[in-house]
């Protein structure tokens, strides 16, 4: 079959549907050749045939959708940051999610599409926290307004260091705090 | 040339040599083919043959070096973490260093060698810290020990994330201070 078979490119739209699916409502760790392939009305031939590699597949899945951290902030804001974080984390320690995460870091060096993928996804979070923080100021929780792409990088930085470099350790809610309390001492 | 050939071990030993010497005195962004080849006194094409991408030359001479991060703390410790700090994210700045680095994420998730490899360097960058913060606590510097562990992810994984995600925002003496005041206050 051709990659420009049209039953080629309907299998191929299916599978990345069902991969966004399972992404959106159930993680990073959902988007498996099997789960997709049920999901998709294929056989796990065919996502193989598409997506050798699970990472590569959830990489595309990602790319065409939008991810739902750090989006809409209520108030109280800092509680809602923590929930957030602690969901991140739980994402982070699936092997899966950090095998996407490295995959994207590692391709985006030699590969312009992945480099703005990672961009898109970089500036996505720092905006949205930003925009999270700017809440917290303008309703007196927080006294100042902290630089976003710093906050960013103080906030989600060492979730994804632990679990790329310091694998095993947990992420426990008192470190989660500890991490707003420094952005939130400024 | 077979690879147990006595010259071709010869000229690797040499290689593996220049490639450490070089990493030690001038950092990640000096060990190139060029100058790794000069130094062990070798052509380019032999370096060339033994280690086709400099990152993975990167790697195996990190792997048998000692890396001079957080080594041997002076008091006051803050200043030296500052200035330790500062070093780490002006070599990351490079994009050898930060090469070398995702490769080591990326490669570990399926080679246990490289996974042994991260795993040591995180041990001895977090055993280092934890030095640090001893030393700052038995001086009165520091009213509590923070968790190692805890530490070296507030301090590094910020650096680390900023390097390879978010590629092109300068880390400020400002933003290392903020850090800093982070694992200060606990």
């Amino acid at each position: 079959m051709r990659p420009n078979d049209p039953r080629a490119v309907r299998s191929r739209d299916a599978i990345l549907a069902a991969a966004r699916e399972l992404l959106r409502d159930h993680g990073p760790a959902a988007v498996t050749h099997q789960r997709v392939a049920e999901l998709a009305g294929v056989g796990r031939a065919t996502v193989y045939r598409h997506w050798a590699r699970t990472e590569q597949l959830l990489l595309d899945a990602m790319a065409s959708s939008d991810l739902p951290y750090f989006k809409d902030p209520p108030t109280p804001v800092r509680p809602w940051l923590f929930r957030q974080l602690r969901g991140m984390a739980d994402e982070l320690a699936h092997p899966e999610a950090v095998a996407v995460t490295v995959t994207l870091m590692h391709g985006a060096f030699g590969d312009a599409q992945l480099a703005r993928q990672r961009d898109g996804s970089t500036a996505a979070i720092v905006e949205r926290i930003g925009a999270a923080l700017d809440l917290a100021v303008a309703t007196g929780e927080l006294p100042e307004r902290p630089v976003p792409a710093d906050a960013a990088a103080r906030l989600i930085g060492p979730l994804v260091w632990r679990a790329t470099m310091q694998i095993g350790v947990p992420v426990t809610d008192d470190f989660l705090d500890r991490l707003l309390d420094g952005v939130w001492l400024g």
